[in-house]
């Protein structure tokens, strides 16, 4: 789960932007299987919010629906690429090439999206070999504000022991990242200015085991 | 991001909940710090959300706070664990034990809190070789069954290729657990009373390039 350091962006709320990415996902996997239009009422139910809800998030668009017809996919999808600011590539530095590290380069270039694992770096880069097969040499972190610059980086992942993680995140807003995500187990702060998403996969398990454990009924 | 297919539980929103998780990771750092107590203010503060907020939270948990003093630190880790249903174990059975599927039961065997990876399954177990260090044997997807009966599973986390993904959750669902993480990425669904969060970290990096993009301010 996330940890907002930040909140918004011109007036949308934070989650209006979270469930911009999660129709962009549902709209491509409709477009593969030749869907041509989707209706706010599909939406809803897609996602479990109301139609007014999904209609107040794509108002954001600007006019997109035609009344009784919904959304075209094909100027949906393009309407909510150009949204979320992802119509152009990011270059990404990852820090810290282990196990999570390696899998979340992997992650990235099989999402084949707009952003670009562009230096991965490492305080051993040597003793990386689960690295070894990524086809990209892992730079020593001290080479950091380097690569930062000359490959024009403007996001950087953390996956370092917990331990470390703040460190890292200091030295990579030095660099001039404008935005960190953070998987280390520990909060890191940033200066404002710098959006810091803290990722914490355990908080699903235990929202999941809330859940089970009340095992009770659905009102949001 | 999380896709809800459930909504919630106790009239306890479902965000609500997942402050719960955030609240109780601070206040495991405050308390490693040797902090006794923590104000709603501070609260607030540190999650970038009112104290109003803050106080309907934590009022889900009972009377916890005392007027000028803030939250016991004790007290208040106690009755976060106990309202998220953390205070005893769940058994986790992991399928797809593959470099992310690896990460995953490194990570929640470090954040030693209350799940267990108790089996990771495998539609190819023998190839599992960066599994092996893991000290635990790798079963064939089709022992998912018995392992889910025999072992006591109440969640299942997915990591496998999104292509398979569905087929796993309809394979877990039959098993018996009732609730699914997923880290495939690919839209899963469930049948009604089966929680599912669909787990998909691109939806982080575009949210930070929305951010970074449009460079403006802050209102939530």
């Amino acid at each position: 789960m996330t940890n907002n350091n930040h909140k918004s962006i011109s007036g949308m709320p934070s989650l209006s932007l979270f469930r911009l990415s999660l129709y962009l996902r549902y709209v491509k996997a409709l477009e593969c299987k030749g869907v041509e239009s989707v209706s706010s009422k599909e939406l809803s139910h897609r996602f479990s919010i109301s139609s007014a809800l999904v209609r107040k998030d794509l108002g954001f668009l600007g006019s997109l629906g035609k009344r009784g017809v919904g959304y075209d996919i094909a100027v949906l999808k393009n309407g909510l690429i150009s949204a979320l600011g992802i119509d152009k590539h990011w270059n990404v530095a990852l820090v810290g090439a282990g196990r999570l590290g390696t899998a979340l380069v992997r992650y990235t270039r099989r999402a084949e999206g707009p952003f670009r694992i562009a230096a991965i770096l490492d305080k051993y880069p040597q003793r990386m070999t689960k690295a070894r097969d990524l086809d990209m040499e892992v730079l020593h972190i001290d080479s950091l504000p380097e690569a930062v610059q000359e490959r024009d980086i403007k996001i950087g992942i953390i996956s370092v022991p917990g331990s470390a993680a703040q460190d890292v995140a200091d030295k990579l807003v030095a660099a001039g990242v404008g935005a960190i995500l953070n998987f280390a187990p520990a909060y890191i702060e940033a200066p404002d200015g710098i959006f810091v998403h803290n990722v914490d996969f355990i908080v699903y398990l235990e929202n999941l085991a809330h859940h089970i454990n009340t095992n009770s009924d659905i009102a949001d």
